[in-house]
């Protein structure tokens, strides 16, 4: 790999801001705010920023990355497809419970659901990316789809994962925003008590860590190697051709490490455009 | 252009959603808020969202996505530097303004400053956002860089306009959250008046208009050609080789359709070496 020494850094410090974040939200909870419970009291929507910071922006943000661990390059491209299929379906099981925790809270206290920007955006995330990943079964996983189907969705499928990843980050800082202004009174948020101070950095903590997943996902020669993605999964009815041009589809930015040689100017012009459409440059 | 028609289709999406943005906010100071005025009220407060959302959003979102509309690709490539670090220039300026209006109307109500996630991170995405417009022109618009440092910073250039954008959409909806919190008081936010609904779709329209940006700024066949940005611009001391250089960093992905070619095994290596440190592909 190259850069491997900058790609650990970068690694390192993504998993160490996540990790800190994930321990100041358990710290708000416990700490500043009533802990958890499941009674429909303030304990319980508490849930739902623990789960949202945890699965909602932690694991999932792991997820996004996990094909470009370089130590995983030796395991199957169908493995690595379980293991990210398997961490956002954790993701999205926590964030469901977090919206749940939400809005059996809301309706404990007789508070309006689905009134605010935060909960408009929140859910319209959730449901996107329950959408993101039964897509990405049915087409990336489930050995049905065509080659053609799979060179043509996966731009897409890489760049609502990256927007999405960005808009649930959004709508976490909007609600942080909502829950000070709730929660703080005497001393009002705006008389930056320590809480205030103390969540605002969780917030902070939540941008550099999405900053750090995206540097990470976007960086072409960071991509899986050619290889070890030809083995797996070959579509029903795939072609060498095919599998070829699925390897080139998440492996082309290391063409000219790896076994694969172009020979032809018509192979390098397919080459080109698979690259153009997306396959290697989505962020 | 590939996609001609695709892309007309979403940049005349983004100009309506942008521009629709714009009147909304318009509509909400005038019709739901207090006007405009600079006189410590209200009215000095409502430069902030009118302006963010003009200059700091809409402007700063034409600005990232000048150099990929096709009819410019016959203008050279310094007349388009320049009119992006123009539109940039603008919207820098109208957002110091908003900023200004925010805290001089905080001052003038005595009103804490930058106790808020929302200032913190609007405040962080307006630095780096200056710091961005001033090594941009440095490095790319002045003629003095070398071509290696301009490979070198053009991936973490890009990378970093993109995400500043977004940030600075997120902290748009996080400031919509506060202020409506703050000014709705009876009828509340949490009740949905009319005022409620119509901004919280300005806020949804804000993130469509970001998506549509990102996904028109990050296809790789859609930028610029490569013969129209080799004559400009070359750096001082710069070479024929340098300037090569540059035009791959700038338009490789349209190689196989300009007049460059590729003939050698090496020079094939150097073009994929420059794709992948990102000049081809970022976000």
């Amino acid at each position: 790999m190259e850069d491997y020494g900058r790609f650990l850094a970068l690694l390192a410090s993504a998993l160490l801001v996540g990790f800190v974040s994930v321990i100041l939200s358990f710290v708000w909870v416990f700490h500043y705010r009533e802990g958890l419970s499941w009674d429909g009291s303030a304990g319980e929507f508490n849930w739902h920023p623990l789960l949202v910071v945890t699965g909602f922006v932690f694991i999932q943000g792991i997820a996004i990355i996990v094909y470009r661990l370089p130590w995983t390059w030796k395991c199957s491209k169908l493995l690595m497809k379980f293991i990210h299929a398997g961490l956002n379906t954790i993701a999205m099981i926590l964030a469901i419970v977090a919206m749940v925790a939400a809005f059996e809270y809301h309706n404990a206290q007789n508070i309006p659901n689905m009134y605010s920007l935060h909960s408009w955006i929140g859910l319209t995330a959730l449901i996107f990316y329950s959408l993101q990943l039964f897509f990405g079964f049915a087409v990336f996983l489930l050995p049905f789809a065509p080659v053609y189907l799979r060179a043509l969705l996966m731009p897409i499928h890489v760049y609502s994962g990256l927007t999405i990843f960005a808009t649930v980050i959004a709508a976490a800082l909007m609600g942080i925003t909502e829950k000070l202004l709730f929660s703080l009174r005497d001393p009002a948020y705006s008389s930056s008590p320590p809480e205030a101070t103390f969540v605002n950095c969780l917030g902070l903590l939540l941008v550099v860590f999405g900053l750090l997943i995206l540097w990470m996902a976007s960086r072409p020669h960071w991509k899986r190697p050619l290889e070890e993605s030809t083995k797996v999964l070959r579509p029903i009815g795939g072609t060498a051709e095919g599998t070829e041009v699925e390897s080139t589809m998440t492996s082309s930015s290391n063409a000219d490490k790896s076994d694969m040689r172009i020979n032809t100017e018509a192979a390098r012009k397919q080459n080109l455009k698979f690259d153009e459409s997306g396959q290697r440059s989505t962020m």
